[in-house]
């Protein structure tokens, strides 16, 4: 059996629920609503709460989105229990339908490369990792094999969401920022026929972020095939317009992120005071079809 | 009481043990010796011979050198008791008198970054990691806390010794190639005087591959109080007299890492032939001397 290649496997979800938006799980014990919270301060009790609240989550968000984007970094911090935890996150999230993007930023040489990605393509189960670009080429072709051989996909760190991005990523390189000549390399890789679904979308993506507006037309243009994962919505300061530009005219070809601003927006503004803790179910569902209707209203629409 | 600052525990260590040897920990369960494969393929059963064999490798090696260097996706690679084996790898080692850097290569935006510095020098309490530099510097930032407040250090990536690392590293960037210009940021970081330990060393360090020997005292130039983590010895090609540049004139201020090199010799060449899988215990403690003789005669000796 032909195994669906992530990019058609992406856009079908898109396509199935009507939107591009991908629900971050940064599982921060802190944050996490009272029923969730652990009875002690101990690793194994504050994973198990995560891992309770990450199921009711996926619960209410799967009906309504098409990816989610765990990141990893937050069931590290609970150790052996928190990798669990991300397992049955991953898991629980496919159950339902979703694709998964584990945000894991990983770059490292060949063989270690490999780990990494039997680590958290196949054990684990992902549909797609993000990686950083920094060891080049030889350190993201392991997973690249995955791609081709396995269905899944990979989005490349190009141009990110944070303040000091900018400082290595915008450096003159050869007259242009440093960041275009890595999207020149997510664009050669992504050109790799082996990794192009029928949708005419590639398994190698980037993350390109949403408060650069002005750059994602231009990374649009370099990487016409690879598909976009912009961070950077909402919390982080990007709005629906800003991220208009990271998609084809066919209202494909990017996923839009937001994190805590999703899931955590009980917890503040407005939303702490109509829905509060207790309501913490309806404040993520009003979030992320707000969300949605913004994004609907500043994109192309889906194709059929 | 005043903790120790990480460049002085590294300091310490290396002329305690009288070189500058680390050791790459890197378990891949197909290389280990017969007694620790595990008699079946389930990550747990895997985990629990790594974590034996790690046991039974720290015995043998911490008599000789000040450092060792787990790999983490190798654990990774294993899943919640691959994470667990790692705890206990960084536990036993520490327990046994050793530095550990975690080489887990991470970057990610500001509380995000907070998170893993919390899971690698905290909760599995290496006392430094590797981190990856393209998020720029509020993506280190997270870790320099740790450093400052409890002795911790950081290794960032700045030259690596793979193949393609030159891809990206080498651009010109301004007339230099990129890396210096990385250089240049961790030099900035490592003045930082809250971070300068009695040795006048740096708890911010770089990882500098042995594998560009032209380029080591241009980067040993570029940033005079940082520690270098030295990759690429033995198996990658590296020799000793290529690693001399990295150290200062005290025959401080590196640690050269050998991984597969010293702990699965015994799995090739002369080393199969003397000791065989049976002798592995003393075909490491064979490699060790011989990379750390090789060392004592191509870099200054260690001060007092």
């Amino acid at each position: 059996m032909r195994v669906e290649p992530f990019p058609d496997r992406l856009a079908r979800a898109c396509r199935e629920k009507g939107t591009s938006v991908c629900v971050g799980i940064d599982p921060r014990v802190r944050m996490l609503p009272q029923e969730f919270r652990p009875n002690h301060d101990s690793p194994r009790a504050q994973a198990e709460a995560v891992a309770g609240w990450t199921r009711a989550l996926l619960d209410v968000v799967a009906p309504l989105v098409p990816v989610v984007k765990p990141q990893v970094a937050f069931f590290e911090a609970l150790g052996a229990a928190g990798w669990a935890a991300y397992h049955e996150t991953v898991i629980a999230a496919r159950a339902r339908g979703l694709v998964v993007v584990a945000d894991v930023k990983r770059g490292d040489v060949g063989s270690t490369a490999e780990a990494y990605a039997e680590a958290h393509l196949e054990l684990v189960g992902a549909d797609a990792v993000t990686l950083s670009p920094y060891l080049g080429r030889d350190s993201l072709e392991p997973f690249l094999v995955h791609c081709r051989l396995r269905g899944k996909g990979v989005f490349v760190l190009v141009k990110t969401s944070n303040p000091g991005g900018a400082e290595l990523q915008d450096l003159d390189a050869g007259g242009e920022p440093f960041h275009l000549r890595v999207a020149d390399l997510v664009d050669e890789l992504s050109r790799d026929a082996a990794l192009v679904g029928d949708c005419g979308m590639s398994a190698v993506g980037a993350v390109t972020g949403a408060t650069y507006p002005a750059e994602l037309a231009l990374l649009r243009e370099r990487m016409p095939l690879a598909p976009f994962l912009v961070p950077g919505y909402g919390a982080q300061g990007g709005t629906a317009q800003d991220c208009a530009a990271a998609f084809r005219a066919d209202g494909l070809g990017a996923v839009v992120n937001s994190s805590r601003g999703l899931t955590f927006a009980f917890r503040s503004g407005d939303h702490a005071e109509r829905f509060g803790d207790q309501g913490w179910r309806a404040s993520v569902t009003a979030a992320v079809v707000a969300m949605r209707d913004a994004l609907a209203a500043a994109v192309p629409a889906h194709g059929p």
